[in-house]
């Protein structure tokens, strides 16, 4: 409504009101400090998995040790929630409202590849972890974390084979388009709920009577438990700027209609 | 901007022709599949929990028992997700956009405070069930849960003083309204990620090596788990139907910004 009353001049007064405010500067001026938050949050979460992995949990490893697990939270929290939310806000960055679509489109598939690739690390960190003696993918946590990471791999595809290909047909891309935000905006959620079950698992697991209790709540527990917090807090922020309607892309929703 | 070509008639021939389409009548036929699926995950979320916590978790008592904790989750998912959900969605009722709002912000009010009293029993169940030998409040799903229903009551009270009461000014409910709406999905996405970590954190306790562990996944596990899924698909069903600009109430931005 906002977008419609601004640029196409509308004629009733309400409109003529409405339109003194500069709507389309508005969100490239928020957008500024909305990304700063952001980005200090996300900073924050990649600090606070790797603090707590690398102060508490023993630190890193690439061997049959328990150390090789701790690359799995980091992977999956700098992964599949922080580079994931920045890569699915390519679109909402201003400046790419306005010139060719392409290298933004290029730079949304490679951000959501180096996703994959963490991810993939973060998989092969915890089965090799788990090797023959833990079970695998039993877990709730486990098996939104597979949902997650499975629906993210069908995304890239199906997102490259429809967008980037350039013999893809108009239609498929206006048929798929919302399928692929809707899943978008899914697959942040499900990797927020794994990643948050996945920490409270693992401090139920770490923190025991032979440490101490999780329940005495010892700093690792604050700490851990304050990670969850930023990951909520970071994905939350995310789905809001997805969902609001005056960050989208203005043009497009129009130039699909035409083709 | 489909609402806008549509009612007010914009003369580019673009609008032409997407007025063709029935814009309007279009959110009232689609709403009415999407309640009856909603409806239904949301029925298996209760039957789920009620089930689990009834076959396999010994059913439920009001005493000092081990019994009393089962009320929890089926309090929680029943009000903080599904009743919850629910409520939310009083506004995208199409009927709800014609004719005097009251009736329908009496609605929302009332089913919230339903929800509030079965969080409420909720809470209860857990602290009667801890009593003095278990501490509360420590696990990450603790904080989360706790988080959601403190923004929950605030979100209320708020809610109550700013919309409900006659004399509450125009320019506080104009600044207020989109507060209060982000916090209606963070709320949901809090309580979603707090019963995901719940279910989670209750099967690890309980499926250890004194009856058959979780990692064998009994039939408890795969039922229990079923549930989380459940719980995350009914919650990202009520996300995207509010985050959806066309179910949106389309007169009250409009009549707002006049005020």
């Amino acid at each position: 409504v906002v977008i419609c009353s601004e640029s196409r001049g509308a004629q009733a007064g309400l409109y003529k009101r409405r339109a003194w405010f500069p709507l389309r500067v508005m969100p490239a001026f928020q957008f500024l400090p909305f990304s700063a938050l952001l980005g200090t949050v996300g900073f924050l979460c990649v600090t606070f998995v790797s603090f707590w992995t690398q102060h508490w949990r023993g630190g890193f490893a690439w061997d049959r040790s328990a150390k090789v697990f701790n690359w799995h939270p980091v992977f999956m929290v700098t992964g599949l929630v922080v580079l994931y939310g920045a890569a699915v806000l390519v679109y909402r960055v201003p400046r790419s409202w306005t010139g060719p679509k392409l290298p933004w489109k290029l730079l949304h598939a490679a951000l959501t590849l180096a996703v994959f690739v963490l991810v993939v690390l973060g998989l092969v960190a915890v089965f090799q972890y788990h090797g023959k003696s833990i079970a695998n993918m039993y877990s709730l946590h486990s098996w939104l974390g597979l949902a997650a990471v499975l629906l993210c791999s069908c995304q890239w595809l199906m997102g490259f084979a429809a967008f980037l290909l350039p013999w893809s047909p108009a239609w498929l891309r206006l048929l798929y388009k919302p399928i692929h935000v809707f899943f978008g905006s899914t697959i942040l959620a499900l990797s927020m709920a794994a990643s948050i079950s996945g920490i409270n698992e693992k401090l139920f697991f770490s923190l025991t009577n032979k440490t101490i209790p999780y329940e005495r709540l010892p700093p690792e527990a604050w700490f851990a438990n304050s990670l969850g917090m930023l990951i909520l807090v970071f994905g939350l922020l995310v789905l809001w700027a997805l969902a609001t309607p005056a960050w989208k892309r203005p043009e497009s929703e129009l130039l699909e209609a035409q083709q």
